[in-house]
């Protein structure tokens, strides 16, 4: 199937906003998304944006019964490391059911990886929760090294009130 | 000991560089940096900048032998979850040895949580090796969720040959 991957607009956040509530839907944690479309406007489409996105869109006459074109997203930002310098960060890979298996999330995260390389970043990252077999193995087979089984690395998290206490916890100015 | 965390300023960056390096050599790992600090300075401190930095200056009478003040920094950039919206990710915490223990640690991470709150972040998150067992413990004590152990998190990576092969696959415009 035809399909074009380009960046997102600021038109796009409905779609991505859809498309962020279908995966969480399918992952039973629809009750976990706090984010509006109005948050990805404002968030992506700022000077200094928190983020970039990517969308994948296929022609009209394949568009869905909801009649949606806009049918996968890739959602990255850039972050840093101190000994290797840029690097591109993918959050989220999404393709609707439908229009799996014709290479589409693949030609997402090639994207993402080519627009990293672009503006010089020597690594793309990513999470992955190891009982989702499916896609720890897609990306492994994509050549991704799994740091975590291999170096040891754990992903830690404040949040919510222990994120308030230690921020109260700040040196004055 | 009186400290004061400030935002590091292009002209910190040989500072910073002389840390990122203290630490590596520490750990046996001096080969694997190949940041310079002009790279900091052009990564940190240009428009769109990625990442941002803290450190922790001491006064003159405290310097160290070698003559310096600059004794700890927090690198860190923001990143964004779709299901939650902005956050601040901590890159490197680091004190100087001698400097540790007087709570210049704490004091940096928690004004990265309070600069991370200011700017609307709902969560600090960073990566630790599980053999890092004081680094590990100190985190937990403040309040940190290891999301890899409560949750099976694994942080993948694409780099190198497996990089430019995938940014290769990525569809024409």
């Amino acid at each position: 199937m035809h399909f074009k991957v380009r960046a997102a607009a600021k038109e796009d956040c409905k779609d991505i906003s859809r498309m962020i509530m279908e995966l969480a839907v399918y992952e039973n944690m629809a009750d976990q998304v706090k984010t509006s479309h109005e948050d990805l406007e404002r968030d992506g489409f700022s000077p200094n944006p928190f983020y970039e996105c990517l969308i994948a869109e296929v022609p009209d006459e394949h568009k869905t019964k909801d009649g949606y074109t806009v049918v996968g997203y890739a959602l990255y930002f850039y972050t840093y490391s101190t000994w290797k310098g840029r690097s591109v960060y993918m959050e989220d890979l999404y393709v609707m059911p439908d229009f799996r298996g014709k290479g589409i999330g693949t030609g997402l995260m090639a994207k993402v990886a080519q627009v990293g390389v672009e503006k010089q970043c020597v690594r793309l990252q990513l999470s992955v929760l190891e009982w989702n077999k499916p896609s720890l193995d897609f990306y492994i087979a994509k050549g991704a090294e799994d740091l975590t089984a291999k170096e040891g690395w754990h992903f830690l998290r404040f949040h919510g009130q222990t994120l308030d206490t230690l921020a109260k916890e700040a040196p004055k100015d």
